[in-house]
C-alpha cells in the first residue's frame, strides 16, 4: 500500500476530536437551561420514525455495492450523528443572528435530523469515491449553505418555515451531483462498482424502511398531518405499483430490475415532500406518485445513456433520478397547486397578487437549486485538492481500504 | 427460454396500468373533498406497527426459499400496494352499497392495510409457483370475496364490525389452500424448493417483526386497546417457549429446527386475533397461546405426513399450520368464550338466546371458511386457463425468472 | 457424537414445560381480574421501541460469531420470552410480600421487558459457550437476584423505584463476566470464535436498532421524559463520533475496526441510562456519552491484553467494555450529579446530609456490582455441574450442535 494512503486516514480522527470539541464547546455556551420539557407526546413517535428512516433506512438503501457494505452504513452513521450535532449548532446560530431565543427541544432536534438527509443523498452521489474526511467536510459545508439557503427562503423569499426544509431533497441531489461531476471517473471496467444479490436485498431492507416511514418523515412539521399522511401514503402506494410496471415495460423480457424498484418506489414519496400538506383532494397525490415513479425510470435510461455520459458524472446509487428528479418535479407541482388554491380562493380576482405569488415560489425554487449546484462545484473542487489525499481510482468503491476486514467481503 | 413465457410477463405492466387507472379513476370521483382530518393522534403509531408488520415482516417471512429472496419480498410489497388501494376502493363501493357516508381517513387505511393480510397469507399458500398475474388477479379476486363476506358476517349474522376483520387470517389461510390445491405440483427431487441458513436468517427477521407487532395489529380497531394489548403479548410469549419445547421434542436428537420456531412463533398471536378483546383473564390468554403453538407443530407433522400427499396439496410457507389450524382455534375459542361470558352475565337464565348466539357465532365462522375454500377453489381454476400463462413446473421457485439477476442468487 | 450429549437437550423441553406450568398456575392465581385498562396512550409506541430494542436490536446485536447466528437470535428470543413472564412473576411477588397490590398493565410489562437487558447481557457474555438448559437456569437466577438487589436499593437505600431499574446493565455485564469465569476456556486456535463480514452486517443491523431505540429505554420510566429523550440521544450522538475517532486511533493504518464501532456506538447510552433524568445541561451529557466510548475503547484495549488472559476470562462479545466499564461511569457520574445537584440547591450548607446522600448512593451502587459478582460467581459454579451436561470445549460457538441446519452455516 502506497505510504501516503495512511496520513489521509490518520488525519480523520483529529478532525473528529476538532469538531466533536466545538460542538461541545458550543453546546456548553449555547444552552444554559434545561432543554425544553413540554413537546407534545405525540411527536415522539414520528420523531422515532424520521430517525429510524434517515439513520437505518437509509444506511442500508445505500448498500447496493458488492464490497462497500461496511462503508455504506458505517459513515452514513457517522455523518449522521456528526451531522446532527452541527445542524442544531447552526440554527442556533442562525437564531442567534435573527435575535430569536433558541430552544432546544425535539423539534430542533428533529429539524436537524430532516436537514441530514441533503447530506445523506449527496452522500449517495459520491458513494465509494469520497474519503470520509472528504464526506466530512463536505457534509459540514453542505449544512451550512443548506441552511443559509433556507434562512434566504424564509426571510426574503417569504416561504413558511416548514415548507423550507422541503427542499431537502432537491438541494441533497443537485448540491451530490455537482460534487461528484469533481471526481475522477472510475475505470469502466471496474468490477467492484457493481452490486451483488447479497447487497442488493440489504438494500430492499433498507428501501422497504424509508419507503414505510416517508410518511411520518412528510407530516413531521406539517401543520395538517392527516393530510400530509395520506397523501404521501397514496403517493408512495401508486409510485411502487408503476415502478414495477415500467421496470417490466423498459428492461428486456419484461423482467423487473432491482435498481428501477428501488429508486421508483421512493419516488412518490420525494415527489410529495413540498406539497403533501397543500394538496386537498387524493387523486392529485395519486397522480404526483405516479408522475414521479415515471420521470425516476425515464430519466435514469435517458440520464445514464445520454446525459451522463458527456458530462462526465457518475452518479453511483442513481440520485439524480431517485431524487433529484421527483424533487423538481414535486417542487414545480407545489408551485401550481398553490398558485391554483389561492386562484380559486379568490376566483382570479387578483391576478397580479397571483403573479406575485409564483415569482415568489419560482424564485425559492431556483434559489435552492441553484445554489446547490454552484456551490457543489465549488465544494467538489476544494474536496480534490491535495490536502485532503483524494482516493486514488483504483481503491473506490472497496471497504477494505476504510475497515479492518478479516479476509472476505461481505458481498463476495 | 421458451418463447411462450416472456408474453406472459409483457402483459404485467398492462395489467397493472389498467388497474392503476382504474384506482385512479375512482379516487377522482370518490374523495371530493379533503380527508379525515380529525383522526387520534395515538393511533397513528399503532397503524404504522401494522403496515410495518404487513409490508416489511411478511416480505421478509416469506423468504424462505433459497432462490426466491428478490420475488418473495418484491411481490409481497407490490401486491399490497396494488391491495391496499383495492381494498380502500371495494370497502367505499359497499359503503355505498349500504347508503353509508364514506369517509377516507387513517381508519380505512388501517382496515385496508389489514385486510391484505389475508391476501399475503394466501401468496404464502403458492409462494414460488404463481406469476405475479396469477398473484394479482388471486389478490383481487380474494379481496372483493374477502370484503363480501365480511359484509355477509355483518349485515346478517350481526359480527361487530371490528371483530369481522379478524377472521383475515382464517380467510386467507384456506383460500390460499384451496388455490394452491389446484397448482401442478413440483417435482419432488427440486432443490430449488428448500431453504437455505442465509434465506433463513432472513426468514427470522421478519418473523420477528411480525412476532412484535402482533399486539398493535389485534389492538389498532379494538375497544379496551390495553387489554388486546396484554392478552396477545402474554399469549405470544408462551407460544413462543412452546415452540422451542415443542420443536426440540419432535425432532430427533432434540435439536431445534428453525421452521418450526418460524410456525409456531406466530400460532399465539394468530389463535389471540378473535379473542383478545374478549379474555378477561390473562391465564386464558396463556393457555390459547400454548394450544396455538401445539397445533402448529403438531399439526405440521400430521399435514406434511398424512393429510398433504393425499391431497396433493403442497403448502410452500407451510400457512395451513401457521395461520389456518390456529385461527381454526382462536374461532372455536371466540365462541365458547363468548357464549360462557353472555352465559355467566345473564346467570344461565336465558338458554334459548345463548343457543341463538351460539348458532350466530358458528355460522360466522363457518360462513367464512366455506366462502374461502369455494372462492380459492374456483380462483385456482381460473388462475390456471392458458389466458394467464401460469409458470411450467421446471421454473418454480426461481427468481431468476423474473429479475434480471446478475450471476449468483442470495442463497447459494 | 458421543451419546452423552443429547440427553442434556432432551432436558429442556421439560425444564421449558415445567417452567411453563407453573408460570401458568401463578398467572391463574395472581390476575384474578382484567389487567389494568387506563394506562396512558403515548406510553405504547415507547414500549414496542424498548421491545424492539430487547428482542430484535439486542438479537442481531450478538449475532457476530461466524457459526453462531441462529443460536445468537434464536435463543435470546425464548430467553427474552420466557423471562418477561418470570420477572412479571417476581415483581408480583416482591409485590404481594410489600403487601402492595399488584396490578397488571402495560407499565409492568415494561419494567419486565426493561429488566431482561441484564439477562440478555449476560448471554451476550457466555455467547456461544452455555448450552440452553444452563441458559435458562442462569436467566432465572439472575432475574431473581436482581429483583432482590432493586428490593434492597429501593428499601434499605432508598433509591426511587423507576433508578432501580437503570443499575441493569451494571448488574447484568459483572453477573456475565463472573459466571463465564467459571466456564473452561475454549481452544485459542478455535476458528470458529471469530466474526464474518456477513455475520458483523447482521450485527451492525442490530447495533443500529439499539442505538436508536435507547433514548426510548432510558425515557420510559423516566418522570421528565424529554429531558431523557435529549440527554440520551446527544450522549449517544456524541460517543458515535468518538467511537469512529477512537478506533481509528487505536487500529494500524488508522483503518476502522467493526468490533471497536460496535461497543463504543453503545456506551454513551449506558453511560447515560443512570443519568439521563437528572441532567440539567445538554454538554454534561455530552462529555459523558464522550468518557463513555473513551472508557469503552480503551478498555477493550486494556482488557482483552492485560486483564483477561490472567484471570482466564472469556467475554464472548465484550460485554465488560461495552455494558460494563460504561455503566460504572454511569453510575459514578449519578452520584456525583446528584450530590453536587442537592449541593447547589442547598448551596452546600447541609454538608452532612450530603454527605448521609453520598453514602447512600454510593452503598446502592456496591451493592448491586458485589452481589452481580458474588451470585455470578456462584451460578457459574452451578451451571457447570454434571447435571446440568455443560458443553465440551470443543463444541462451543456452533450452531449445528442446537440446530437443525442443512448443510452449511450463515456466516461461511
Amino acid at each position: 500500500m502506497p505510504p501516503r494512503y495512511p496520513s489521509s486516514r490518520c488525519r480523520l480522527p483529529w478532525l473528529l476530536l476538532l469538531l466533536q470539541a466545538l460542538l461541545l464547546a458550543r453546546a456548553f455556551f449555547a444552552f444554559p437551561g434545561a432543554p425544553a420539557s413540554s413537546s407534545p407526546s405525540e411527536l415522539y413517535p414520528v420523531f422515532q420514525d424520521v430517525n429510524h428512516m434517515v439513520i437505518f433506512g437509509f444506511g442500508f438503501f445505500l448498500m447496493v455495492l458488492r464490497r462497500y457494505g461496511f462503508s455504506s452504513t458505517g459513515f452514513n452513521f457517522l455523518l449522521i450523528v456528526l451531522g446532527v450535532q452541527c445542524s442544531v449548532l447552526v440554527q442556533d446560530l442562525l437564531d442567534l443572528l435573527n435575535i430569536q431565543p433558541s430552544e432546544f427541544g425535539i423539534k430542533s432536534l428533529a429539524r436537524a435530523v430532516m436537514s441530514m438527509t441533503a447530506v445523506v443523498i449527496s452522500t449517495g452521489a459520491v458513494l465509494g469515491k469520497a474519503n470520509p474526511v472528504q464526506l466530512i467536510v463536505m457534509s459540514l459545508v453542505e449544512l451550512i449553505i443548506f441552511h443559509l439557503s433556507r434562512c434566504i427562503n424564509i426571510r426574503v423569499l417569504q416561504v413558511p418555515q416548514n415548507l423550507t426544509l422541503m427542499h431537502v431533497h432537491l438541494f441533497g441531489a443537485y448540491f451530490g451531483l455537482a460534487v461528484t461531476s469533481r471526481f475522477p471517473e472510475a475505470a469502466p471496467g471496474l468490477d467492484k462498482n457493481r452490486s451483488s444479490p447479497k447487497s442488493e436485498l440489504f438494500s430492499v431492507l433498507g428501501t422497504v424502511f424509508v419507503w414505510m416511514f416517508w410518511p411520518s418523515f412528510n407530516s413531521l412539521l406539517a401543520e395538517s398531518r392527516w393530510q400530509a399522511v395520506l397523501n404521501t401514503y397514496l403517493a408512495l402506494a401508486v409510485s411502487a405499483v408503476a415502478a414495477f410496471m415500467l421496470s417490466a415495460l423498459t428492461s428486456k423480457d419484461g423482467k423487473f430490475r432491482m435498481a428501477h424498484i428501488h429508486s421508483a418506489v421512493l419516488a412518490g414519496g420525494v415527489t410529495m415532500s413540498s406539497t403533501a400538506q397543500i394538496i386537498q383532494h387524493p387523486w392529485i397525490a395519486m397522480i404526483l406518485g405516479l408522475l414521479g415513479s415515471v420521470i425516476s425510470i425515464l430519466g435514469s435510461h435517458c440520464l445514464q445513456r445520454c446525459f451522463n455520459p458527456p458530462l462526465k458524472l457518475q452518479d453511483t446509487s442513481g440520485v439524480h433520478f431517485t431524487f433529484g428528479l421527483p424533487a423538481v418535479l414535486g417542487a414545480v407541482a407545489a408551485v401550481l397547486l398553490r398558485v391554483v388554491q389561492q386562484g380559486m380562493v379568490e376566483q382570479w380576482s387578483d391576478l397580479p397578487r397571483l403573479g406575485y405569488l409564483t415569482f415568489f415560489e419560482v424564485g425559492a425554487f431556483c434559489q435552492t437549486i441553484s445554489t446547490a449546484l454552484i456551490t457543489g462545484l465549488i465544494t467538489g473542487l476544494i474536496l480534490n485538492i491535495k490536502l485532503l489525499k483524494a482516493v486514488h481510482v483504483s481503491k473506490y468503491f472497496d471497504d477494505q481500504f476504510y475497515w479492518e476486514v478479516s479476509f472476505q467481503m461481505i458481498s463476495d
